[in-house]
């Protein structure tokens, strides 16, 4: 087995049970499972014109997943690929046909038909009201007599449903279903076959090709075409579109047939809009799954000229998850990029003292640089040392630009140089270490007091507490001694570096990726350039 | 390429315009492709507080897809599975950040924390309030110090934004944020690795088996286990999150990993009721495709302890397509079959001489099977006269328990019987044409034009119309001609049924896939025996 069902034969009963069950109450099902699998709205008396289709199972969310107010009233379910009985659709119509009559939706596929015909026929017999319209919106081949009803079947959905629930008689919403029927027109492709339930997958479409023209359950396309990327193939599709146009604007269903991402499907919705039919487009449905054929890796198109009736209908809000909604269809707006991307450039300041102190580090750990690595490569990729090194020459050699006499500035000044000028995580951390301490600084914070905030931000956002063997190990006690002088933070700063190389396992940062074995005994590079810091300061 | 896009590099540029076109000019874009993908909100005025969120994209329709009011208020987008640059998301936070601040949401991965904790560094350098939030909620290693974030990303997205939407302040959003983390769970499991695009596709997971516990980039689970359906992957499911979860009710987010069909998601969604947690399940998101894996087929689980808070947060309506609202989890409605489903049994009567013209009908009918089943042959199965004698004698079996003295009821009487007796297609149609003549009978047509309406809604519901090669050839000039006696119709349906045979292409019923060589210079058998009845009459 290869999809997450348990057995063919209860697969479409399980799913209508789950659709149950995850419908907030708003749909019920009728019994006579396994043979009668019709979903209604649970809240529906009868008293408007009602709405049924249904057909083979293997398309959803079609159809049960369009019940509810202002589509459908009732779906009858067949299994997968088949149509549902007589029986079934016989119950689905009794079900929910009051005095207003009811409308039944079928796709032109001969079992449907004949199906919902018969069991129409026997509805009558009951004194009901039943009209019957047959979708056949597929243009893959133009002079088919009996082309076939796919996706082009929502907007009749949708637009004989909002009639209907807004109290339409049976008449006039058959007559809208034809009208409907008559303008809509669907033409779909695929990259891949699709996988039923049971049966081995039919791999008939090569890679490198695509089928063009295909139907919803699994039959071939009308043609093979090689596959050249999403704009070409939009291309194809519009190509058969467009002679089956109408005047004016139209309204376009981007749908899903199962297997795309959504990725795909807003692409080529973009490239819909960018073909040459596009400009003729004003409103879109989707892109989504709404008349999927399982999960055949494929999307249609279908388009409905558009009149201001049918989109008010379209655009008529339901309840219904599956429904996507009517959305204009125009390039999206473009904001400005906000100012401030560009960093504050600090107003250069002197105080030499600090000018002696970041010189003082910095000179520090550039002549670290190649202990530095050494230690590295015994867990790592022995680049520690020239990481922090090549940074400290960048700000040694920007010294002069910095805002030296103001504290707040001057940190977020050093995390910006660190966040430009030093490479990977560690440059990005040393970055939010100095731009907190900053913030710290600006709020009030003393100059000690700033940097346990920058540490604290530090631990938040990258994840690491003392004993995960990184840079804070030693950073940490450190800063917790510095109150008491250098001295102090350099002899908390070496124990907590050393302890480090009894640590069994990194918990953040790269080395977390390394066998214990290759730690065990060394140092953390990044904890051993603190403890050298502040012991050479 | 095996997917509908253009080329990798703008595959995430163009899907965002593909998004804002089909948004209904909810959504707007910052400036500033390719680097800049941020997509926000059209209708925000900064006088709330601000949700940010994002990551790598691959995971459609999360996070741009979740932008609108109640939910994120700007999405920042990365390349396919690759997180955003610092420029990116500080671009996001300054276009949405008004006074009230803004909250940052981000998955737990190294890229997102350090790229989004370094932009909101410089956003606060502005002297915006950001604060941020790092999402953990996977339990696939239950040790793991830094847990994946995935799919109870979406609670947060959810809870937050609805607080956020009814104007609460930046504490008391983030504090939320942090406590739907805390409790949030989640567990995924695929019967396929994802296809990168411009990747060629990783086949990890051999046939027959599964992988429990992955995350959304495509990196492998925590293991493989064998495969054995729906109910035993829920199971193994279920075991994980079971021992992480809290007290009392929680909600379930049923999501899609993009590959799985609806089918294979609505009988996961029962499985996940009828597991040992189902009934600490009270509400349900989903099943829906939300924090997906590209084309992944597979389906994650997250849990979410329930306040009666989070419950209202989490039903608060969206204008979000991709958003499939919050349902309670109980068992669906099961209404009763409704009355009807057994046909009207109809009070037999005599009538002695249409009695003799239903048996002389029959037993022409009957004579002609061999005769039938031969012309048959040639362009068919060879089974037109068994089918039409089958029926036939099941009718003259019949013929007593008849309405015969009530036409309407007589007609129907005779279709309930056919499509009881008289296999495939031709049973269904002529059941049709005997229903529909007895409506019509009923509304008070003579019973020549009750045939009449019989073969109007065999046309209808068949598809076929004169000059298609059926029997309505035939049937059709017969019934025309009959009001002029039945030597008249007799000549008609045999000129009909003769013409048959030029006819080069069938256009409806199961001849239409025979060549025209299998059909020329034959006649029609189902409009042979309408030929022959007529003329043995």
């Amino acid at each position: 087995m290869t999809q997450f069902i348990n057995d063919r034969d209860a697969l479409v009963t399980e799913a209508v049970s789950g659709l149950l069950r995850s419908s907030n109450g708003r749909l019920a099902r009728l019994d006579g499972f396994p043979h009668i699998k019709v979903v209604v709205r649970n809240d529906w008396d009868r008293s408007k014109v009602a709405l049924v289709s249904g057909g083979g199972s293997g398309h959803e969310p079609a159809h049960a997943g369009f019940v509810g107010r202002g589509m459908l009233t009732a779906a009858v379910c067949g299994d997968v690929f088949a149509s549902p009985s007589v029986d079934a659709v016989l119950a689905g119509i009794l079900a929910v046909t009051g005095k207003a009559g009811c409308l039944l939706i079928v796709k032109n596929y001969t079992g449907d038909r004949l199906n919902f015909g018969l069991a129409a026929e026997r509805a009558r017999a009951f004194g009901l009201k039943v009209s019957m319209v047959i979708v056949d919106d597929d243009v893959a081949l133009p002079d088919l007599p009996q082309p076939r009803g796919v996706a082009g079947t929502l907007f009749v959905h949708k637009i004989a449903g909002a009639l209907a629930e807004a109290g339409a008689d049976l008449d006039t919403v058959t007559a809208a279903a034809r009208r409907v029927i008559d303008g809509a027109i669907s033409i779909g492709m695929s990259l891949d076959t699709c996988t039923v339930p049971g049966s081995p997958k039919e791999n008939r479409i090569a890679r490198g090709k695509a089928e063009l023209g295909l139907g919803i359950h699994g039959e071939a396309g009308v043609e093979q075409v090689d596959f050249e990327g999403a704009r070409h193939a939009m291309s194809m599709v519009v190509d058969r579109l467009k002679p089956a146009m109408a005047e004016g604007a139209h309204v376009a269903l981007v749908n899903n047939l199962g297997g795309a991402t959504l990725l795909e499907m807003l692409v080529l919705t973009e490239e819909l809009a960018r073909s040459p039919i596009g400009a003729r487009i004003t409103h879109v449905v989707g892109p989504a799954s709404m008349m999927t054929s399982l999960d055949m890796q494929g999307f249609s198109v279908s388009l409905l000229p558009l009149t201001e009736a049918d989109r008010q209908a379209l655009a008529a809000p339901v309840e219904i998850a599956a429904w996507p909604g009517l959305s204009d269809f125009r390039e999206g707006i473009v904001l400005p990029v906000p100012d401030g991307l560009m960093p504050i450039q600090p107003t250069p300041s002197a105080n030499p003292q600090r000018r002696d102190l970041v010189k003082r580090c910095c000179e520090i750990l550039i002549a670290e640089e190649a202990a530095l690595n050494a230690l590295d490569a015994k867990s790592g990729d022995g680049d520690t040392g020239s990481t922090l090194a090549t940074a400290s020459r960048a700000l040694v050699a920007a010294i002069d630009r910095l805002p030296l006499a103001d504290l707040t500035q001057l940190y977020r000044a050093i995390g910006m140089e660190l966040s430009q000028t030093m490479g990977g995580s560690s440059g990005v951390l040393l970055a939010i270490f100095f731009a907190a301490a900053g913030d710290a600084s600006a709020g009030g914070k003393s100059w000690i007091e700033a940097l346990d905030e920058g540490l604290k931000r530090v631990q938040q956002v990258g994840g690491a507490r003392a004993g995960d063997r990184t840079m804070i190990d030693a950073l940490a006690p450190a800063l917790a001694a510095l109150p008491k002088g250098v001295k102090a933070a350099a002899e908390a700063a070496r124990k907590g570096a050393d302890h480090t190389a009894t640590m069994q396992r990194a918990r953040a940062g790269r080395s977390a990726y390394v066998n214990a074995d290759k730690l065990l005994g060394h140092n953390d590079p990044g904890a051993e350039a603190i403890a050298r810091l502040f012991e050479k300061l």
